[in-house]
């Protein structure tokens, strides 16, 4: 039997995670929280476990109270019009889950799909699954701006999608509305759809503000947006996310959606619908991130990390040239995990072609007892 | 923009039990129990949503322990070699997801899949959004038997897989070992994989037991085997499911799977840990529904229905010739649901072509006083 994605191995951050494991190091590859979700989210899905009649299936599209829900809360978030529950909104197995199943209701064999990279690790594969092409376009670095003139030279009649990912996995760059007109520009008079990743939308720092292509009145008409209660909640291991797109579009989705899982845990959307009515929570995401990142960033003072700057997300860049000016991202983030015990992702992991920009990254989404603990670590290393 | 699946609507499920809330009908369309999973489970998940350091990321193939669980489960009650569970399990959203992740790990453009009608009603789309071409193969009626001639006239060098589906949705009918020596036969000196759908696997009536392509020794090494916590555990909701295949197998279901969903809910996964420990509760399941089959069956007795007897699964399958001589099952499933305030599903939802047997089936996967409730209605109707 030979494979389809023969060159795809394990996922890099379920192998950094085990590497991790064996070494006893700090994880800071993967990224999820070493903290857990709100009390009054975990108190919820406790109540909700035990509620009768509560255990059987979700309806397809997700539980109409959450969606409704989010509905709202887009609206109020982004000054935009409400998203119709009921045509617009769709529940799914994390993000993930959206991402795929949005690529396998568009993309047939032939379709481009435009990834800018370095990118998170499955959208390539999961465009091949469909038959289709990915057209890597690079980032600008050390900015991971778009390069707007190449976007516009790789699109052609078959380009099916953009995807976008913003704020951005791994650097945390995030797109400005500026952005967004550029590329509506270059789609005008196309079929082209966009895919926006958005799963870090709470989390943007310095002031500035997560602008959503929800929020574009051109691109909103032909976008998925997608978005993860995991990241927003702390609850990476709950794997419920959602898909924003119009009713068209959204119905393209379900149609793949219902074959893909069906549906989403019932008691735990129960559990986040509950608490999505107070809107407190995401509110407080980004100071609370920022000082996590502020932390981390004053930590790794004098330890040789050239850190990169990153607007967003909970992710930061490093340089670690002045450490090993000749040892490959991957070599060296296997050797910080053994022996510093520290675990981080290696760039070239974000680039389909391995391209080594001499990056790793750092996943801060940690106590600070951890952050301390793993420059601690760091210093003793360097 | 034109859908990859344009003839293909909303799942029959979803579209029958919209219709029997739309009027306050008894749901025995979508195939879920009334009741709710065993005390100890909903007690070990409100344990575990409370759980410090529960609520990230599982591992990508499922918690160790439960995939351990499941293995030396399967080893005990199929008298087989216990299941690597390093490498021949992994823990999928629903067996709707382990079934999709085999399809798109295994099916390529111009692939044949034969699938043997009636026949679930994701398998056909989900082999057509792989580029693959489903070759359906109906089952003999009334005894919903496979043709073996046909399948071994349908096989050809293109033929990628065969699907089984064991107990049967929505006979209930049940393979043997002669079924699968058969198979195997077919199958030697060929590339063709095989998926056995098995998530009924304990609900087997009369005495009989399921055979599972587990049992033999020639069909297992080139099968996945699914197998689905929601049914045996009586929490659809819950959305975990499972699949079994050799190691080489295993590793194309898990490169799929990681960008599919990439992991199982945490604490779902622990609460299913905690109680797979108990062997009692699906040893007791065959009982259990055996008598509200049972009870249904009687209770049905001069409704004007005719029912084919059922093996195995929680549905019944029932002619209604004597009710309406000329409807279309459809038209008649639709009009039961309306006038008689009991919703069912129309047999020819579960065929490619919509071919009508006249026939529709009743879940009985409910409460004693919701069948007789239903029943009540049935003979009002009749
Ligand atoms: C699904 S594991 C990867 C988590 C993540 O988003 C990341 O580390 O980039
Ligand atoms: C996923 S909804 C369908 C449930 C089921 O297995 C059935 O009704 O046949």
């Amino acid at each position: 039997f030979s494979s389809k994605l023969p060159d795809v191995g394990t996922s890099i951050f379920s192998v950094m995670t085990q590497l991790a494991q064996e070494h006893g190091a700090i994880n800071l590859a993967q990224g999820f929280p070493d903290f857990d979700p709100p009390a009054n989210l975990t108190e919820a899905l406790v109540r909700h476990a035990a509620a009768i009649g509560q255990q059987q299936y979700a309806p397809m599209p997700g539980l109409l109270r959450l969606r409704e829900l989010i509905s709202q809360k887009t609206a109020a978030l982004y000054h935009v019009p409400a998203p119709n529950p009921a045509t617009d909104i769709t529940i799914t197995s994390g993000a993930t889950e959206g991402l795929y199943a949005v690529l396998a209701a568009t993309v047939r064999p032939g379709d481009e799909v435009l990834v800018l990279e370095p990118a998170y690790d499955l959208y390539g594969p999961a465009i091949r699954l469909q038959g289709g092409t990915p057209v890597y376009i690079p980032l600008l670095l050390p900015s991971f701006r778009p390069d707007w003139d190449r976007v516009a030279a790789s699109l052609t009649p078959r380009t099916r999608l953009v995807l976008l990912n913003t704020p951005h996995n791994p650097s945390g760059a995030v797109l400005t509305t500026q952005d967004f007109d550029t590329l509506a520009g270059l789609l005008e008079n196309t079929d082209t759809l966009v895919l926006s990743d958005e799963v870090y939308e709470h989390l943007v720092f310095d002031g500035q503000a997560h602008r959503s292509v929800l929020q574009h009145p051109a691109l909103v008409e032909r976008a998925f947006v997608l978005s993860s209660f995991g990241k927003t909640y702390h609850a990476t291991g709950w794997k419920v996310g959602y898909c924003i797109a119009p009713a068209l579009l959204t119905a393209e989705v379900r149609r793949v959606h219902q074959f893909l899982t069906f549906s989403v845990s019932t008691p735990t959307q129960h559990a986040l619908a509950d608490v999505l009515a107070h809107a407190d929570h995401y509110r407080e995401l980004p100071a609370f991130y920022q000082q996590k990142r502020d932390l981390f960033v004053d930590l790794l003072r004098g330890t040789g990390f050239e850190l990169l700057p990153a607007a967003g997300a909970y992710f930061l860049l490093a340089r670690y040239a002045a450490l090993a000016p000749h040892e490959s991202d991957t070599e060296f983030a296997r050797r910080l995990t053994r022996e510093a015990g520290v675990a981080v992702v290696p760039v070239s992991a974000f680039y389909h072609d391995g391209r080594d920009e001499g990056l790793v990254r750092f996943c801060f989404a940690k106590k600070a007892e951890t952050l301390q603990e793993a420059t601690a670590r760091l210093h003793a290393f360097s």
